[in-house]
């Protein structure tokens, strides 16, 4: 079996790496050798990529988990929407939300991890499964705090779940540190792999310590370990702006040190586009999909119902259905086509940082809340002053989900050269274009917003209509976009053309390849 | 911006294509570069990756929607499990396992459409996105027909749904053929592309005529437009089977001619195996959650009543749902594990074939029965003989899941060159082991029933000791398959080990990109 082990390329590697490093290492080598032969054949240079796929879609789903409870309430027609809407607001909204960004922290702290082992064996993805389904339960023991806030049983359970993940993550990360083989390349051939570990290590059980302390703290005076877990969910993001802040206060260079490369919280690190798009795409999927869960166990009506009260008339019976059906082909048209804008952004993206990723998160915790919104705008009398806030507040949803996408574009453009691809640059050959397809939404959603203010009587039919126009403006985008920017150009300036072009060949003589690292 | 389309070696090469067609073609090209300039700048070379990976996900989610209603479904607690599952088994679970095999099919038939077209643009991911809310609303027909086995409206509004999803997809391979920049690579060059276009609209449009007929045979004799739906569903699956057992009959080769390389229902015909790995990623993900959702929505005690049935002690009240958090941790565990063989499987399989994709499919309609099978284990009294039964459901479930798994590699084996790695063929590496991890779970849910057979009074302990058993199995598995073949080979033959390892160094002798295509 000796010979087959030349053929893979990257152990080969570590072999060579690993006799530079002379007779202890080679001795732990050959130790290792006997121990682990069964993971470093065939299995060693299998890639992650399945792996993190199935995590993020695992992610994507529990993140938009407690939009359920929410979208479920029940709405008592006597009652003003106001009233309702301010025990929503109050803890069904706030758990969501605060699920969505613990989930995200946690789904972030993921990527980070297999960035750093990027590859796996049967024992990593065994590992990895029973991390998942902690996390997975994160939030109940969230909806648990919320719904019973001065017990403390919430806190124990959610304190233990995430000191269980940190652990098994830190056996993770020591177990990758023990094969070589299995980690980044750049780690792999680095020579004080020792530092790397200590740091990402500390990095990982930081947040357990804490978490062990707020634990403590729960026995003596619970809200204080309330404080201590929102210290600590939001960490990174603290520490993060608080050196944007020093580093744009002294003038510093942001230059990340050798030994801060990963698990650095620096708002420019990157994050792995390919699975920051693994999991919108999940969210926006079950997003879209929400409403016809309910519509398929809900609304199908009892026969004898039909018999009994539509004169065995099926189409009289489903007629009753029939707003539900519309709220799910607006909102699954509405979330198909906030997936399209992002699709299209992010086919122009090279690389994603911290900020895009966070003001993703921030964009899609909007997006969760549409069917909500959707299901609301039916739920209430025509004309009734319900309807009117209810599709008001649809709009302020869309509007947010739309200027987030809108804000991953702009804090991508401030660093363009390593974020963006030529076409969408500032000057760029289609830079109007996304800036049109971006700007569409937030622009309907607030133009549709303060019509509905004004005539407050048609709001219902406005709606629709906006509903109806938005996907044939996609369509014709490009065009319009090409009509506004001739007309722009004929109003204004019939010289600057020249040097649009000479911007746009500049960027175009950029390597690409340059770009893709 | 004439300079910048030599940088695309797509379009370069459909130009020289087109040039040797001479004029005429020439004409249309020149026709084609003014009217659809703005699609074919910037976007033409856009992989369709994120597209399809987005609508699998959606798929997916859509195919495991109906078993919501079977798991929503109220026991009664004096009825017998027996009667209740009659209940069940004649219409819910017909209706969750129709649709999961319609979905397939419109799935299967997704795929094939986009290796054809390989590349979009705007307009397509557009139109995609109409097919797909189709799709989504194909389930909710479906059980109409189920519930309403008499009522036409139920055919009316299926045959709808897939008329209209059958004529997106012809103005999508229209589109495709009238933009040829978007199509596959081998179409591209080929010299016939009208003679493809034509076979291919013909098989899409056949599924619409279809239901057209069936349309007009529901207001005359509705029972004959079910036959035919069933026909029309079938029809893949029928064919295949026929052409195969002909050329089996006649020992003809199965050489496919060059015209009937795309939708030519072979059961050897290539599906894209980053999509079925990517649909059975969502199946897996979805129903491993299945169970948390409905936790997270119900499973938080009501304050008012902790306060009063339970004295303020929420840990008590927390009890009367342990059984339901210990089918959670089961159910993500089973689910998790199984698709992790999954995994390891696919990680060594180089091809899909279609039958190999049918078997995937029936394995996934199995283990979207788990979470339900799971549920049950704990909605009946210890020791009842409710309980027994359902657990004994759940081991069939598991088993039916890891036998389809395990057919997945018998049927690969059959054309091993094609489909698999050296490593896991006959004779090869880790082929033992491969067998082992398929085999573990049919093996293990075989042998509790069993065991609960002969053990009723502790078939709840049996079952839960098995759960905590075959992680830990796994982990060791590698361990037990070197000793267990040790064995073997010391009890039966001591040379064989010679030959063995001489069909291992020819099989990897075998280029491995000769294998990937």
């Amino acid at each position: 079996m000796e010979e087959n082990e030349d053929s893979e390329i990257i152990e080969h590697h570590v072999n060579e790496e690993m006799e530079k490093k002379g007779f202890t290492t080679r001795h732990t080598h050959l130790f290792l050798e006997s121990v682990t032969l069964s993971e470093r054949e065939g299995y060693s240079t299998q890639s992650s990529h399945r792996l993190l796929a199935y995590s993020d879609a695992l992610i994507s789903i529990i993140a938009t988990v407690m939009i359920l409870p929410v979208a479920h309430t029940q709405f008592q027609d006597d009652q003003e929407l106001k009233e309702s809407l301010q025990h929503l607001l109050t803890t069904k909204v706030a758990v969501y939300l605060m699920t969505f960004l613990i989930v995200s922290v946690a789904w972030a702290a993921h990527i980070r991890l297999f960035q750093v082992i990027e590859r796996i064996d049967d024992c990593l993805a065994l590992l990895n499964l029973a991390c998942m389904m902690l996390i997975t339960f994160l939030p109940y023991t969230f909806s648990l705090m919320a719904t019973f806030p001065e017990n403390i049983l919430g806190i124990l359970l959610f304190c233990t779940c995430v000191i269980v993940i940190g652990l098994i993550q830190a056996v993770i990360v020591m177990y990758g540190f023990s094969h070589p083989f299995l980690l980044n390349d750049q780690i792999q051939i680095s020579e004080n792999q020792g530092f790397y570990k200590r740091h990402i290590l500390k990095v990982i059980l930081r947040v357990p310590v804490f978490c062990f302390i707020a634990i403590i703290f729960s026995f003596i005076f619970f809200p204080l370990s309330y404080v201590l877990l929102a210290f600590v969910t939001f960490l990174p993001y603290i520490s993060q702006s608080l050196k944007w802040c020093r580093n744009k206060a002294i003038g510093q260079m942001e230059e990340t040190p050798d030994s801060m490369l990963f698990y650095s919280y620096h708002p420019n690190e990157p994050l792995s586009k390919e699975r920051v798009e693994a999991f919108s795409d999940g969210v926006y999927a079950i997003v879209a999909t929400l409403l016809i869960l309910d519509i398929c166990e809900d609304n199908v009506p009892d026969p004898a119902v039909v018999q009994r009260r539509f004169n065995s008339s099926l189409i009289e019976a489903l007629q009753e259905f029939g707003p539900e059906f519309l709220a799910y082909f607006g909102s699954f048209a509405t979330v198909g086509l906030l997936w399209f804008v992002h699709h299209s952004l992010f086919l122009h993206v090279t690389r994603t940082t911290r900020l895009m990723g966070l003001l993703n998160t921030f964009s899609l915790a909007f997006v969760g809340g549409l069917p909500l919104a959707y299901e609301l705008t039916h739920e209430f009398p025509r004309n009734s002053r319900n309807e009117l806030e209810a599709i008001q507040i649809s709009c302020v949803i869309i509007f947010f989900a739309g200027v987030f996408q809108l804000a991953i574009w702009v804090a991508a453009l401030f660093s363009e050269r390593e974020t963006l691809h030529p076409y969408v640059r500032y000057g760029g050959r289609d830079h109007a274009f996304m800036f049109a397809k971006l700007a569409l939404y937030p622009c309907v959603a607030l133009g549709t917003f303060f019509v509905t203010c004004a005539l407050s009587r048609f709001s219902a039919p406005v709606f629709h209509l906006m509903q109806m126009a938005v996907p044939v403006a996609f369509l014709l985008l490009r065009l319009l976009v090409r009509l506004g920017l001739a007309l722009l150009r004929r109003l204004f300036c019939p010289t600057p053309p020249a040097t649009h072009s000479a911007l746009e060949e500049e960027d175009l003589r950029l390597p690409f390849s340059d770009l893709a690292t």
